[in-house]
């Protein structure tokens, strides 16, 4: 049966900078590039062989995706970037300092906001500098389905056409897929492929530039889960 | 009205050592990352907005696009990887030495072989070594497509299907699109654009990373042509 491949971008500039991110198109750091590279070459030792790719529309996964197929010579595999896999939108904290931000609305805000499955995040409006709504790369996108924050609970909700209409059809087909993008995009699917409750998936961390293998039955439950490179 | 830009990859390590290359899966050499480093910069100061990119199914065509669209800023750009766009198949001259080859078959052959727009190479049958039948690539094509070796015409031909069903039509929407290939399949495009006869087009020499800029009208007859950096 088919493999699933999970990869977080590596260290972005503002992982460094301890900056709330989401949809800021933030370019990978130099030890990000690195993580990258070595997720590739931890991919080529493994034999992983992928027949499609699927990443965000975020420089960050793009360049981590890249670096991963070329790294284990296989650039040529077709990939669809899509903003269903972007990160979280993190609404107006984007850009904004963690440990600033906590001084300001208190360190319970800011855990709630980067930890509880439903709430949201101060809302982005559209004519707010930054909303993507003028961001040329969402202009197929009906501006009511761009949103202004999200939480854990939205961003699987508009992760999961994909998973249904791209990933899990060519798992089922026996094709391998390989799916570079964020932290909490990656969460989101974790959450529905491992059945992990509204609770506990918030406690999961996935490493940066960390690929993990998920092996399927024909129901696609899983049969085995390997992080490479630990 | 739309633009249209073509890109030949930078200079590969084939290109380098002097070898006949075609479908052979070289890379870049380290010049020829930074003539597409270059390319991209050239298309970002002139402001190019791309909606669709278009590459080949060989590395150092793919990579090309990726460092074009890195550094105009638009990774995000929704790319096709495919084998129509891939150089002309050498046939069995792939992997000699251009020089050693005029050795021993004389100049005037070797010239014929490189400069002719309807004598083939020498070709490679599905047994030899290096055959793409055996490439994991190209295993959604009818064997029998896969060429064992091509003249120009035959490179024509099977770039064309790309032009008529995806390229053309996004140029008749307004949408602006890259194309990063190859020397010959790019004469191809370059010969059914410009109306180039069967002669002339042999002559053509595309540079290694320079971007070649088209205008159309409305009957996607040229209007325009600029090359980037010239």
């Amino acid at each position: 049966m088919a493999k699933l491949v999970l990869i977080r971008h590596g260290q972005s500039q503002w992982n460094l900078s301890n900056q709330f991110t989401g949809w800021v198109d933030v370019d990978l750091s130099k030890n990000g590039v690195k993580q990258a590279i070595n997720a590739g070459k931890l991919v080529d030792k493994a034999g992983l062989k992928f027949d499609y790719a699927f990443t965000s529309v975020l420089t960050r996964a793009i360049r981590t995706l890249h670096y991963v197929l070329y790294y284990s010579h296989q650039l040529w595999v077709p990939e669809m970037k899509t903003w269903r896999l972007n990160e979280r939108h993190y609404g107006r904290l984007q850009g904004l300092n963690k440990h600033k931000t906590a001084e300001k609305y208190g360190a319970e805000q800011v855990h709630i906001w980067r930890r509880s499955y439903d709430t949201l995040p101060p809302l982005m409006k559209p004519g707010d500098k930054g909303s993507a709504v003028h961001d040329r790369r969402y202009k197929y996108l009906d501006p009511n389905i761009i949103p202004g924050g999200e939480n854990l609970k939205v961003t699987l909700k508009r992760v999961m056409p994909l998973w249904e209409d791209q990933i899990a059809p060519k798992l089922l087909d026996g094709k391998n897929v390989v799916v570079a993008a964020h932290g909490n995009s990656l969460r989101a699917l974790t959450k529905y492929i491992e059945r992990i409750s509204d609770d506990d998936i918030m406690n999961l961390e996935m490493g940066l530039g960390q690929p993990v293998v998920y092996d399927f039955d024909d129901k696609l439950h899983v049969t085995n889960k390997v992080k490479l490179g630990k």
